[in-house]
């Protein structure tokens, strides 16, 4: 953990932040107390380490007002649910902070709380990070480390023709929450705001698909677009049955008010719930493991050989087998 | 590598990012095309991984109208020096970017030219990485990874009475360029510019000082200061000879204009050279890999016990053998 401020300052802020940080670490031996120049990292034997790095910016990914402990939460979570997507299980992360000013110590120990309550429910710990001043906004880079059997990765390209298309727990609160923001003067829809602001990755499940699951990815551009990640790298297609997809007793509520919606559900993003392809005959395993982990899995469409360069990657489909247009597919990705 | 934007903004700007990226990653077949969730590792066996996190915003790290491509080397070059300062080889890093508004080719093209001369130059690859927008200035994390023999890292605490320091190349440039900076309208002194702007990471000379260094860190903070987490961590007091500081000539002409320019020299920071203390008996040997890696390696001083509670971490003598106060140690640090 480094940071630097010009001497003519006190160095208050960066010693209020040591003092909330170095707990995180302590548990952790190549941490090294925050104190060296890099943090040390073992990887166990036949195991490969997993890399992820996601920022967020106040006003952009989160609002500027939001307790500083959910800020912190959402932020190692979004990271927690990439590793995740990957099958691998959280080992440590690297937390870079740019501050726009000096926020006092509850903001601060608010923030560590946060961090602190999700390093013991996800076991993740902090090895090390960097601790900035800048004239822009609040601003959060995460580095997140996972570890995986070699070989026990699984990718977004595996999927292959005629198999099932499943998502864990429920889609489109997120995006529930944030549509027509506008309207309610920046607030988020009350109904929603609690998943928007806090995601669950699905940190136990996404090691216990290794070998189930044939691709894999998190919903975080939206669940059409991601699933048309899949099979782009796959060089598949995929219908998706819309009747089947799982949404919360509140989304479900807000559809039946405004049948239009449905299509906020489908493109939102935000979701950070497990989708993934598996060969029919997981069927039985996978119900399995949905109850024993206690994370619902639907199957909600499948797979099938892509009919031409110009045939869509997702067919959207209603109860009656219609084809469903969307005026977007969801967030740009690269 | 992830980024997204919002439905309704042309992609162009992200889709440019990954054209000029994804390259850098080509030959790193564990960072999946920057398509995936994230990045596979892998470490060799015996060998841990070292970690460290560094975030450059502009305005505070440096200027807005610094060439892209210098900028990008300066972000990978001080990420770097800190796996030099644990003896550690690269491997690959993540590469976090919060663009304040939409940068044209040209610069984009620049800042991937600039990363891709020093993953030449230093054997490191892009495995993975963010883009997002932001309100606020430039701003750029980068994590770089790199390994190190189980036991083979070098950390603050070895040092022992007794011992001689050591520092690579020479110190003080970078701090003259941005020293008396208000009274030049923002321009860096032209002497020292170059050295602010493109510090030279020992990354060769780092792994070589295993089993020769008892302690090392990179000269980031000021020379003093650095000299003083490396006293702290190791419970050692030092004693820095300035008769014997390696400067550049430019640094040495300026010195014998205005000797008050000392003090910069010592505390100003951003040098990035390697420091580090060492057993007497292994002054031939030390001798023998600055001939052979071409960066002078100096004597600047000695360890010895720590005299009491109140006593200074280090002194700092002149060539008569009295000693100077200073005004300030250098950045604070934590």
């Amino acid at each position: 953990m480094t940071g630097k401020q010009p001497p003519d300052q006190p160095p208050g802020e960066f010693e209020l932040i040591n003092k909330f940080f170095a707990p995180l670490a302590a548990a952790n031996e190549g941490a090294l107390g925050l104190r060296d120049d890099a943090a040390l990292i073992g990887v166990r034997p036949g195991y490969r380490l997993v890399a992820t790095v996601d920022t967020l910016v106040a006003g952009v990914h989160f609002q500027e007002q939001d307790p500083a402990g959910l800020i912190a939460r959402k932020l190692l979570r979004v990271n927690l649910s990439d590793l995740a997507a990957m099958a691998a299980e959280p080992v440590c992360y690297l937390l870079a902070i740019s501050l726009p000013n000096r926020p006092d110590a509850a903001w601060i120990g608010d923030f560590a709380a946060g961090l602190a309550a999700d390093q013991a429910e996800f076991g993740i710990i902090l090895a090390g990070g960097d601790t900035t001043a800048t004239p822009g906004p609040l601003s959060l880079s995460l580095t997140a480390l996972g570890q995986v059997p070699e070989g026990g990765e699984i990718r977004r390209s595996g999927a292959a023709p005629g198999q099932d298309i499943y998502v864990s727990g429920t889609i489109g609160d997120a995006a529930l929450a944030v549509h027509g923001i506008e309207a309610r003067g920046g607030e988020l829809a009350a109904d929603f705001a609690a998943r928007y602001r806090l995601p669950q990755p699905r940190v136990a499940l996404g090691p216990r698909l290794r070998g189930l699951a044939s691709s894999l990815v998190d919903v975080s551009d939206g669940l059409v677009a991601d699933l048309g990640h899949i099979c782009q790298a796959s060089g598949v297609a995929a219908d998706l049955e819309v009747a089947r997809l799982p949404v919360s007793d509140a989304a479900r509520a807000a559809l039946a008010r405004e049948p239009q919606l449905r299509e906020i559900v489908l493109t939102g993003g935000d979701d950070y719930e497990l989708l993934f392809t598996a060969d029919t005959a997981h069927a039985g395993a996978l119900a399995d493991l949905a109850r024993e982990t206690g994370v619902p899995l639907s199957r909600i469409g499948h797979t099938h050989d892509r009919t031409g360069e110009g045939a869509p990657l997702v067919t959207v489909k209603d109860e009656a087998g219609e084809i469903i247009g969307l005026k977007s597919e969801g967030y740009h990705h690269f």
